[in-house]
C-alpha cells in the first residue's frame, strides 16, 4: 500500500463490521466505493449480521475481532439507528489502528484506550458529493476509510474532539465480597453464550475454584474444551475469547437456558 | 490490471449478484473459476440472496449498485430460472461497464440504456469445455466476466443482438391527473418497503406535499430520517436509493403493514 | 505470489470452508490472522454455512470445490467437533493443491487420494502463541495455512503421517444385481436433494433407463434440466456435480419428498 509521507504505515486493509445484513446491496455498494477511492485496499468482513440496531454487540465484536489484524488496519463499523440526526461521525486513532463509525458508544473501547486521538469527520473532501440522510455507510464512513486506509493523514479528517460517546467499561459488577454479576454480550452460532466475565474483571477467576449461575442452573467449576461433561450438560469454560462461556456439549446452551443478550450471569469465587 | 491493446480499461472488478446463497459452494466455485482466468481480478459480492428466481427483485438491486463501482469493472448477475433452456447467454457494454448474464430480461437496464451494445455469448474458448445443463454461472457466466475483466476484446464475446429481452422501465404507472401507483421493488432486512415512486418518474414529488397510500394505511408528507414519527408510526420518506421507502420508527415497515414484493403503493401530490 | 526456493508454486489463494456461520466474527478473525502472516494472499470463502459439527457435509463440499481453483491452491477446512481433545491437526498435499484441516475424516477423499502426503501439524512456530482450547481455526489453522500460501516447504509443517483418518469412498451400496442404494449427500438452497448417485459409481447410469425412488416417491428416467417435467413434479436429473439430484420444476424437491441430508435413494437400472 501507498503510504503519505509523514502519516502512520497502513495496512492496506479494510474491515467492515455492520447490521446491514448480506441480503441487501448496502454492503457491495460500500465496497465500491471503497474500491473507487483506494483500488488497491483489500476489504475483509467481520460481520454484517449484528442484531439490527444493537450498538452494544458491535463494540463487543469490535474488541474481539480488532486486535487479530495488522497494525494500520482501519476498522469501519456502522451499527447507527441515529442516522440522519445530529450525531457525529468520528474517527479514531488507537492502539496502532484506525476506527471509523457514528459517535453512539460503538467505538467506546477505543475513546476510551489510552492515547487515543479521536476527531470529527467534518471535511467534506472525504465524502460523497451527496451526502444522503439514510446511508451515511455509503456517503461518510465508507469514503472517510478509504481514505485512511490509502494513507490520507488522519488530522485531515475534522477536528479533534474530547466529548465522544463512552458507554462505560463494560465490564461485570461486584455484588458482593466474593460474588461478580456479568452479562451474556454474544451468542454465537452453536447457541453458546459468551460473557464478560474474564480474568482480568475478576480476580482469581481461573485460579481458584467457582461457581457460576445462570437462569435456573448452576454450574460448578470451569471445564477444559466444549467435549467435557455429559451429553446435554451445562458446562461453564474460558471460550476463545479469553472470557466465560456457558456451553453444552453437543447441544445449544441459548435453548438449554433460555438466555440470551444481556442475560446477568453470576459468578461466586469460593 | 493489464488491459489489452485496443479495448477500453478495466477497472479489475467483478462484482457477483446471484440467488445462490451462500450456504452452498456455488459462489466460491464462481470464485475459482475467475482466479484461474484471471488471478488479479477482484471480486466483490453484491448479495446472493435474491428471492430464488426473482429475476425483477435482481435487476433492481443491480440498477442500485452498479454505479457506485469504478468504471469498468465487470457485473456477473445471474438469476436464471432458464438455465438449459434455450435462452442466450449476454453481454453488454454500458456507461463504460460491462455486465454479463442470462437474457431474461435480468439486464434491462442496460440493454435499454443509450449507446448500448449487447453481444450473444457464444465463443466456445470463453466457457468451461464442458458446459452443464444446470450450472452456467460456473460454465459459461464466470469465466465470461473473467475474460472481460482481464481485457479481453468485446467483440470476442459473439454476435451483435438487437433483440435482448427488455422488461419496461419498470416506472409507476399514472393513475389520476395527480395520482401515481409504483410498487415494492424491494424489501431490506430491516424491513423498510423500498417502492419505484422517484422524483424522476412522479413530477413534483417531493416538492409539493403528498399523501401516500399502502395497504391500510395513509402516510402524509415525507420524513427526513428514520427517527422522525412517533415509535411504531409509518412514516414515507426519500431512502438512499432515490426513491420513496415505508418506514417504522424503531420498527418494521413489512410486518406492521403486511406488504411484501410486488405490493401496490399510492401516491397522490397534493 | 512469492515462491520459496525449491516449493511448489502456490497459486496465493487459500479457500475457506467452515461451519462457523457468519454472524459471528470468527471467519473475520481468521483472515486477519492470515493477513497478518500473508499480506499478499486472497482469502475465498466456500461456504460457512455447514450444518454444525457435520464432518460429512463438509466433506462432500469440499469434494465439490476444490478442483475448480488453481493448482497450489491451499484449502482451509475447519468442521471440529473435537477441538481442544486429542484430535490432530493435518496438512495434506495432494493433487497439486494443499489441504489443512483436523484429523476428523474431513479430509478423507485426499488422504485416499493417489500420491497424497499427509503431514501432522506440529511444528509450534506455525502456530499462535497462545493456542486455546476452542478455536484451532485462528490458532493452528489458519497461520498454517497461511504459511503454505506464502510459500513455506510443506515438510515444515510436522511429520509425516500414515494413519489419518478415512471414513471410506462414500459411494452407494450395491444392493442387488442392477439396484444400487444412495444417499442425500447435500440439500441446496433450492431444496434440490443431491445424491451420491454418479455414473462413476453406478455402471450405466444416465446410458441405460433407469428409475429412482426415494420417500414414497419413483422417478422414471434421468430429465434434461430443472425446467423439464411439469410443475410441482419431482424429477430427477444429472446435476452440475456430476451425479443424480432430485428437483421439483419450480418447486423445492425436499419439501415435496420429506427428505434431507442423509436420506436413502434408490436407482434401478432396467
Amino acid at each position: 500500500m501507498p503510504n503519505a509521507p509523514g502519516t502512520k504505515t497502513r495496512s492496506g486493509i479494510v474491515t467492515l463490521l455492520t447490521d446491514f445484513g448480506t441480503s441487501d446491496h448496502f454492503v457491495g455498494v460500500m465496497k465500491g466505493v471503497i474500491a473507487k477511492i483506494a483500488p488497491d485496499v483489500q476489504v475483509v468482513d467481520i460481520t454484517h449480521e449484528i442484531g439490527p440496531q444493537r450498538v452494544k454487540e458491535a463494540r463487543w465484536v469490535l474488541g474481539q475481532s480488532r486486535r487479530w489484524f495488522p497494525i494500520g488496519t482501519v476498522h469501519l463499523a456502522v451499527v447507527d439507528p441515529g442516522v440522519g440526526s445530529e450525531r457525529r461521525a468520528i474517527a479514531v486513532e488507537a492502539e496502532g489502528h484506525f476506527f471509523v463509525g457514528p459517535d453512539n458508544g460503538l467505538l467506546s473501547d477505543l475513546v476510551g484506550a489510552g492515547k487515543a486521538k479521536v476527531r470529527e469527520i467534518t471535511n467534506r473532501a472525504w465524502m460523497m458529493n451527496q451526502v444522503s440522510a439514510t446511508f451515511h455507510g455509503r456517503d461518510v464512513f465508507a469514503p472517510a476509510a478509504a481514505r485512511l486506509a490509502s494513507g490520507a493523514g488522519f488530522a485531515s479528517a475534522g477536528r479533534l474532539v474530547t466529548n465522544a460517546t463512552w458507554l462505560g467499561k463494560g465490564e461485570p459488577v461486584r455484588t458482593g465480597k466474593r460474588f461478580w454479576t456479568g452479562e451474556v454480550v454474544h451468542v454465537d452460532r452453536f447457541g453458546n453464550l459468551i460473557t464478560n466475565l474474564t480474568p482480568e474483571a475478576v480476580p482469581d477467576l481461573g485460579v481458584r475454584p467457582a461457581v457460576f449461575r445462570a437462569g435456573f442452573r448452576e454450574m460448578a467449576g470451569l471445564s477444559a474444551t466444549y467435549a467435557a461433561g455429559q451429553p446435554g450438560e451445562v458446562i461453564a469454560l474460558i471460550g476463545s475469547h479469553g472470557g466465560v462461556e456457558l456451553a453444552v456439549n453437543g447441544g445449544n446452551a441459548e435453548k438449554a437456558l433460555g438466555l440470551g443478550l444481556g442475560a446477568p450471569v453470576d459468578v461466586e469465587i469460593l
